[in-house]
């Protein structure tokens, strides 16, 4: 008899997540002799805990198929992270007491990081309880910041969104400057690593194209060098375009965006990087300026993804199930680049072990001496995860995205408190 | 002996303003016997007053046509009002004598209310000084508010980035709401006018859907409404997502994105009417959120810009260059709706004293009863300005946008000062 396989999304979403989903569910349906139903976690490990269980067999194939170019999770997401076994060894077994009633073998985990931890432990438990669970981690994160894989699905899109965003805005900037804005900022997401706003620089033609500044959280801000900076860039070219990344931060690791300002209400500003550079060049400086905030925007927008991370996201979930059929459990589903130019590359595998838990960040020759920018060896690396175009079908004038029935299995279980 | 022709780009600039120049040059170049040589001015109508002269003849002909997918504005813009002609006949009679020494016949302005305005002075001051010159005006604005064209060219692009943006982010919202961001909120341009903000209702298939709140200028806030909107999609969907025009304002006409606030450095808050939002929605109902302000984002995404937006902005510009040829002057070219669906179009015209500083806001049959929504006539109106894609070619995954030469031909006259 087939086992039922678990799949689930974690974590904030993406423009290709559900690409994985695609890759997982279609998958899937091409071996009935060895894994029965896809079962989607409703709202993500949450729907595990709380045996909500979305019967992904009752969606039709073009549906599935739709999930290719749908962003967002369709499945629901969620931000919740199991705790240390040790310390909860509650919701884990209650894992285990799920899948053992709804006859689950593979438990497939869509997330970041903390997801791949999760995956890890489920596996170790599984093994110790006994109870037999193939657990394959397929990676996610907008962020990039997943080891053991050359990039995560979600973040070319991303990388796309931001750099095309910033051409063309700059246009935008570059025609109005005589007379105009001096000065935009577009913040951008990565809290704790710079993948976001350095893809911003494949904006870039030449060395003297937009964006002239990039404040990576890599980097500890110098105002006194960002400020000679804007200005010798407005001086020179007559405007500056800057990326700001949400988690730039000062030497003593503050983040810039945490001005200590209070808004009308009394309370302490809610934050945005972009506004609270505006206001140094405003005040030090004198030009006039504009900044944008992309948030959700950005990494929802499906509409300009990347073909080459559409595809790696489907096969990534694909990969994810070829390896439990092959029996390869504690693992997670990667990429691994062949070469830059042609870009070519590969699926692989890593140990759910090297990944949990472990936060890359942009490394020391991917940045700029000045830290304001990029080097060679970055946009050597950042390129390809950009290129080609997959748009969604359009129907008049909008993209076309799946909606899921997301019908609910019956539960078998007594009811459990997350 | 042709007449020369001179084209300047005034005001914000929009993503398919450029499409309305390759209109009027391509046009021209199909009547030399009548136009000589297109003149552009470098930054918009400050070029005729300095006598910088943009020759559009050194431009291949591949590069104009590529000038109908580049955003921004190719010869620089600029936001400079000339006064009125009796404080100013100085500025008015400068560009007389500019037009008169590069034996200029013809004055294409392609630009807002202001621009109408200037255009039809220019139209007035030649007659009286017996210096021919046939003055045509040509549509843009991004705000919709222009009077006496079904629509401004600039509008349906923005309005399709809105309408697809708010689609996108509200999957990624409804996806994670279950244990992350209950209210999102995306402030989009439009300071007088509500158009932008309500094309954000495109984005719904059904009268539940996103987006639940949307913010115009033409109905004052009114809070207690706000929040409780806000907490009912919150308890029935589970989240809500919010449009907010930047020129959303209170009763009194206080703009809300004046919340009175100090930053860091103890300045009045920059502004920004989506983190005010934000800041009541935490205070008032204490829910998770997220704001996005697309700024230059939303005007300059050629990317995902409509197709009737390119092509009413390129047949506008052509249509322009048909009114001058047939002696026509002192008219704007304009676009009159025959019927909404099909969605039929016509080009017209219209003359610049009617056009001429005249704000053209939602009307009230556009907007629903509760003033946080639009109604079906509205719907009727907006939705074939979104229709088609129209994208750029993309090279390395980029948009591949023209970069002109933007040679000046030689002065003639002595220097002035604007």
């Amino acid at each position: 008899m087939p086992k039922n396989a678990f799949y689930a999304q974690s974590g904030g979403v993406t423009a290709v997540i559900n690409a994985s989903a695609c890759g997982v569910i279609e998958t899937a349906r091409r071996h009935p002799a060895r894994i029965g139903t896809v079962f989607a976690g409703r709202n993500g490990i949450l729907g595990a805990l709380r045996e909500e269980l979305i019967d992904t067999g009752a969606e039709s194939a073009e549906d599935i198929a739709a999930l290719r170019w749908t962003p967002g999770g369709a499945f629901g997401s969620c931000r919740y992270k199991l705790a240390a076994l040790a310390d909860n060894a509650r919701e884990y077994a209650r894992l285990i007491d799920v899948f053992r009633a709804h006859d689950i073998g593979y438990f497939f985990y869509n997330g970041g990081g903390d997801s791949q931890d999760t995956a890890h432990k489920v596996s170790l438990l599984a093994d110790r309880l006994g109870y037999p669970v193939v657990c394959v981690g397929i990676p996610k994160t907008v962020d990039n910041d997943l080891p053991c894989t050359d990039t995560c699905p979600g973040f070319g899109s991303v990388a796309k969104y931001v750099a095309v965003s910033v051409r063309e805005a700059a246009l935008d900037v570059a025609s109005m400057c005589e007379t105009s804005t001096r000065v935009f900022i577009l913040e951008v997401m990565g809290r704790h690593a710079g993948w976001i706003a350095a893809a911003g620089a494949l904006a870039q033609r030449g060395p003297d194209d937009p964006p002239h500044i990039i404040l990576l959280p890599e980097v500890p801000f110098d105002e006194a060098a960002f400020l000679a900076r804007t200005r010798a860039a407005v001086q020179t070219r007559g405007y500056c375009v800057i990326v700001a990344s949400e988690g730039a931060r000062r030497a003593d690791g503050r983040f810039l965006a945490d001005a200590g300002g209070k808004d009308a209400f009394g309370h302490v500003q809610l934050g945005g990087v972009a506004p609270v550079l505006a206001a140094l060049v405003r005040d030090r400086l004198g030009y006039k300026f504009h900044w944008a905030v992309a948030d959700y925007l950005q990494r929802s927008a499906r509409h300009i993804a990347s073909a080459t991370d559409v595809e790696q996201a489907h096969a990534v979930g694909r990969h994810a199930v070829e390896l439990a059929l092959a029996g390869r459990g504690g693992v997670m589903a990667a990429i691994a680049r062949v070469s830059d130019s042609p870009y070519c590359w590969d699926l692989a595998e890593a140990p759910l072990a090297e990944v949990a838990n472990v936060e890359r960040q942009l490394p020391p020759e991917f940045i700029r001496a000045d830290g304001f920018g990029i080097t060679a060896a970055a946009r050597r690396y950042l390129a390809p995860l950009i290129a080609g175009e997959a748009p969604p079908p359009f129907e008049d004038g909008l993209p076309q995205y799946a909606a899921l029935g997301n019908a609910l299995v019956e539960k078998k279980l007594p009811a459990f408190e997350a």
